[in-house]
């Protein structure tokens, strides 16, 4: 994997100086033309062995570009809220949008490698995270974003060299630290490492593309070649993305059953029961919240469910029960347009609370696959993998300390439409219904097809769905707040 | 002040019970018609003596109306990133959008009103805070935001019986800590403290509102009610604001001089010297951004001038000198929809850096000065009220230890002609020049009484101007870098 870049590569200072100036030129134009089109990101990762010039790749990239149109980021030690969301959170903070590059300085590989170099981390511990980071960029694949991931390698006698000559010039010798000593001393063993890392993340998308970093006159117009290659082809090629589909899509059970059919609607609470329990499972939940152990977690709620089925009223019920100053309600509509410049889930991930406290979606990230897929919002292939990704990202809250709890609340055809009457007579509702929620209501199959797939691949053990029976609003009300309770309990 | 608040306001539960279904009916009504309308924002802050009911009262709000629309902030210790910003950055963050409703528990008074009563600052240093704290509210309203301040007040005998009732309480308990029986032995210098605080703080278009909390039956729908007219009277009077102008607009001096005509253009730097200062200075401030001290600083630079001044140029000098990693430039363009659903400069302070970094701005706040004063795109009063704002705003960054750059480069308008026709010729320079730039060429004279104007309000000793004579680029490259590694210097 690294023989051919422990070759000594290296380029005549004149054929440098002769080749840089054209290239910076039709770097700066593809760069323009990026910025100008606005059509997709640029993910730029710069890693690989100590004193391989990394930061200094940085700095020249920087140079040769326009460096408006880049968001060069640095990761050291994660700040206090980072630590308290899941690990990729600071990663998907500084993702570049549309039209402009990232250059990542250290990544989501920093961690996994030092982790398994070190030993804190076994084979199949570093496998695991991999596999995630395989997943997380195949997601930004599939968003549009162009990778690049470059690797800077150094022999074992090029990288004693180097550090040796970094630490001799007094203008350089600040970039070498008792730490890169300590880790060329682990030479062999990051070596190892890395090759594994590399091994299993090269996809055909995302191919790492290493690069002898011995000589800088060859290391830097490398990168900057390679960069302007992709980038070009992306830009002279923008036919769109072939709408892959990775399984066919979900076919409807012969015999016409389905899961929201098997529930009974018919269940309902009387009003001095409802009464009562609800005062019991508030106090239980406030109690709960206040808990010592409680500062370690963070609850994510998702509220999805038909039109009128009483998302907002069961919001209100839970939000009663806490303090306010821990609650943070996110009404889901359309995108913004910083929103709309970033892969699906990042609106989500800039919502996720930190420790302590709660975040209540009112719909959701599920949306791609509810509304989305059948209006015809996005591709087949967009909503096709939605699901996956959806399940990374339930996968890295519960990870983190979060409890995710997701309520799906059915109501039948007709009592949908007893509500939208009742809404539509009285003045104080009457904002709740639109001409849409009558447009929806007409494809109210099309959305049961969905809701099934929707639950049979979403509902997994650390982020279950729960189906609420809610043609009685009582009923509905005290399942959840019940649930959300036995939830918070089981996670203390 | 607090005399009415000490009365025994109290309601009979009959009179509460039947009184409040209309109350938040009413208000929920208000609240859709905000979030329909999205025209402004609305800031609650509930501050007040410690066990009067500030987070119930939070709470109640928030029940009682939807909380989706509703942003609710408590603040406790800083984060490390909030401490590596300006003191206002934590709440400039947490601000609602238009169409929302942000409730504050705990505020910008919190701070001073501690550190006063503890003694840890004395009278000058309060009453500074609380000239800073009634300015931003002032922006706050400029802006268009509806400010509700409600002080929750308990005579020392109500105090004392409340804190006693809610740690009898299990269910309150929770609420009472040592701190509060702290602070209550401190009840008169806590009363003296807050009136002078309440005295200097209420406007006319801000006013404090005290309302005695001995009984939550009062207090509560007191709040609930003053919130109500205050929103309905703005929602149902969107009158525009009378564009009051606060001073009378600047005037031209007489004998046509200003100060941009005194600076000598044809000054010059040959290229051998061009390039040896450069070298010079570019490893200054490469040293002096790893100086020991400079982890304590950071470094916010603006970058203001006419079309093909060399602002790009210029950066890219100063960029390369500095690890990228550190350095963050933002180009400003067209604001987003939601930087367009807050203050003016709300877009800035969300791009101010940590600690040990730089934040270069390419054009930057002072646009509303400039182009938008000059194209009309703004009112005359709220382009003059902001060198008010914005002297604020670089006063706040000073503070917190950021060194403020400022650099206006100025070319003849015959060598302006000349760059653009190169530009338009080089197929290179191509995306630099636009239709805007030929028409901004001919409003020179407007540009340049608007570039005065700003010079002369906005050139303060904490944040000076720097005039750059950039007829000759390599002159007025190097004019920055001196400049700059100067005002590094002068701070570490």
């Amino acid at each position: 994997m690294f023989e051919s870049a422990e070759l000594g590569h290296s380029i005549e200072k004149s054929v440098f100086d002769q080749e840089v100036p054209a290239l910076r030129e039709a770097l700066l134009d593809a760069q323009y033309d990026l910025a100008t089109a606005r059509k997709f990101p640029v993910v730029i990762l710069i890693a690989g062995v100590d004193g391989a010039g990394k930061s200094a790749t940085v700095n020249t990239l920087n140079e040769w570009m326009d460096p408006r149109h880049i968001l060069t980021v640095g990761f050291s030690e994660p700040s206090d809220e980072e630590l308290e969301r899941p690990h990729m959170w600071r990663f998907w903070r500084q993702l570049p949008p549309k039209g402009k590059m990232g250059i990542f300085d250290g990544s989501w590989y920093t961690w996994p490698i030092l982790e398994r170099a070190h030993g804190r981390i076994k084979d199949a511990r570093l496998d695991q995270s991999l596999e995630q980071i395989r997943r997380f960029e195949q997601m930004l694949i599939d968003e549009g974003a162009l990778v690049i991931k470059f690797w800077m390698h150094l022999s074992k006698q090029s990288q004693k060299k180097r550090l040796k000559k970094l630490e001799g010039d007094p203008l350089t010798r600040w970039r070498v630290t008792d730490r890169d000593w300590k880790h060329f001393a682990m030479y062999d063993t990051f070596r190892e490492v890395a090759e594994r890392t590399l091994r299993s993340t090269s996809t055909a998308e995302a191919p790492w593309i290493v690069v002898e970093a011995a000589d800088p006159r060859y290391q830097k117009p490398t990168v900057g070649k390679i960069v302007l290659e992709r980038l070009r082809a992306r830009l002279d090629n923008p036919a769109p993305r072939p709408a892959v589909v990775h399984a066919p899509p979900p076919v409807s059970s012969i015999d016409g059953m389905n899961i929201l059919k098997t529930l009974d609607l018919s269940r309902k609470l009387e009003k001095v029961e409802y009464e009562q329990e609800l005062e019991k499972y508030q106090g239980r939940l406030n109690l709960l919240t206040r808990h010592k152990a409680f500062k370690d977690h963070n609850v994510v709620l998702v509220f999805e469910g038909a039109d009128a089925a009483g998302k907002g009223g069961s919001i209100r019920r839970i939000t009663q029960a806490i303090d306010a100053r821990l609650c943070n309600i996110t009404p889901i509509a359309a995108p913004t347009e910083e929103e709309r410049a970033q892969p699906y889930l990042w609106r989500f991930w800039r919502h996720l609370p930190r420790r302590g406290r709660f975040a209540i979606f009112d719909r959701s990230w599920y949306g791609r696959v509810l509304v989305e897929r059948v209006e015809g919002f996005c591709t087949e292939a967009d909503w096709m993998r939605a699901y996956g990704e959806i399940n990374d990202f339930e996968d890295q809250m519960a990870r983190s300390g979060t409890i995710v709890a997701k309520f799906w609340l059915t109501i039948s055809q007709e009592e949908q439409l007893r509500r939208f009457t009742e809404r539509q007579e009285s003045k104080f509702k009457r904002f709740k219904i639109t001409e849409e929620d009558w447009r929806n209501r007409e494809k109210w199959d099309a959305y049961e097809a969905a809701i099934c797939d929707m639950l049979d691949r979403t509902s997994t053990e650390i982020a279950p769905w729960t189906l609420v029976e809610s043609e009685d609003k009582y009923y509905g009300r005290i399942k959840i707040l019940k649930t959300l309770c036995a939830r918070i309990e089981e996670a203390l």
